[in-house]
């Protein structure tokens, strides 16, 4: 019996093609990161990642189409595995995203993703789910905690003494400045 | 005697010199915070401004010096003024923040700006100034009970609480997540 289209449609992408999409978004979120949102082009990165430009076209038609591919399948940031000691795991966890923002360059991926959500809306829905995961574990540390407004506003001030030093400030938090974040909400929550 | 190329360096512009500028600039952050970074073009503010494209090259040879000029001749946010009740200063002013954010797409300008630091280094000391004048009373604010690493932890826990909820989730904090932000803050600090 010949192959359906139903049977064509889920036979699995093949290998070589699997790398070579892999390969263009790997470099359209290094080119974003290393050199900033404009430089990510069909022309540019054909050049750095060594693909022609219909190859690349072929793929992703558009500039958004490719963006909102690189933002989906890029990997997410690592985290710490909780101890049980509540100070302790939330200057580590902050202290992974701090270390994100330094090696991967996270704070540029953010920001031009928090840019890019006015012109490409679809990139929402992928924003939230990134930030769904990289607030995962502080979720998972205050929620015995803390609760409703109270519970929002500590996930907020947590992870956002970390992206606003970096996007807004152009620096990352101290050690110091991470356990005296942290000291402030426990003392707060604890009282 | 002939004036010298410094009495003419120094004459004023034309009043119709600066309404065209001021015009071109505001147009440049409206379609920025309104359309999003890749629609800042000479073409298409010559559109939208209604001025030609060649006045627009005249002023700015490139797009990053446009850029940079917008960025500083900006008006920055309203601000508070503290009456001496610290707790509801302090509400006062993140919601003016908030405020901004809402009417004036605050949050789509201070992404793009982030965004852009990458590609145009010269606008770090931009966003540095404009982020000091926005946080000016907040610092003002606190100083008194604050002070050293604990004051830095509690700028940018209070700044990056609406600065995270709006460029990281989209959303803006509500006015009981606002009070709250306030309360563990200053529940921590005055134990």
């Amino acid at each position: 019996m010949a192959p359906t289209e139903d049977d064509i449609a889920s036979q699995p992408l093949d290998a070589r093609v699997i790398r070579t999409r892999n390969d263009i978004l790997r470099t359209a979120i290094d080119v974003l990161t290393d050199e900033g949102l404009d430089a990510v082009t069909h022309h540019h990165l054909a050049e750095v990642a060594g693909y022609s430009r219909a190859t690349i076209y072929k793929h992703w038609p558009t500039r958004n189409a490719l963006l909102v591919d690189a933002y989906t399948y890029r990997p997410s940031g690592e985290h710490h595995v909780p101890t049980g000691d509540l100070r302790a795991d939330l200057i580590a966890e902050l202290t992974m995203f701090r270390l994100g923002m330094e090696r991967q360059r996270l704070d540029r991926a953010l920001a031009a993703l928090a840019t890019l959500t006015t012109s490409v809306p679809e990139l929402a829905g992928i924003r939230d789910k990134l930030v769904a995961e990289g607030e995962r574990v502080l979720l998972q540390l205050l929620t015995p905690v803390a609760q409703g407004a109270e519970l929002e506003a500590a996930m907020r001030m947590l992870s956002g003494s970390v992206s606003h030093s970096a996007l807004m400030h152009g620096q990352l938090p101290s050690d110091e400045v991470i356990a005296a974040v942290v000291d402030l909400i426990l003392r707060s929550l604890t009282v």
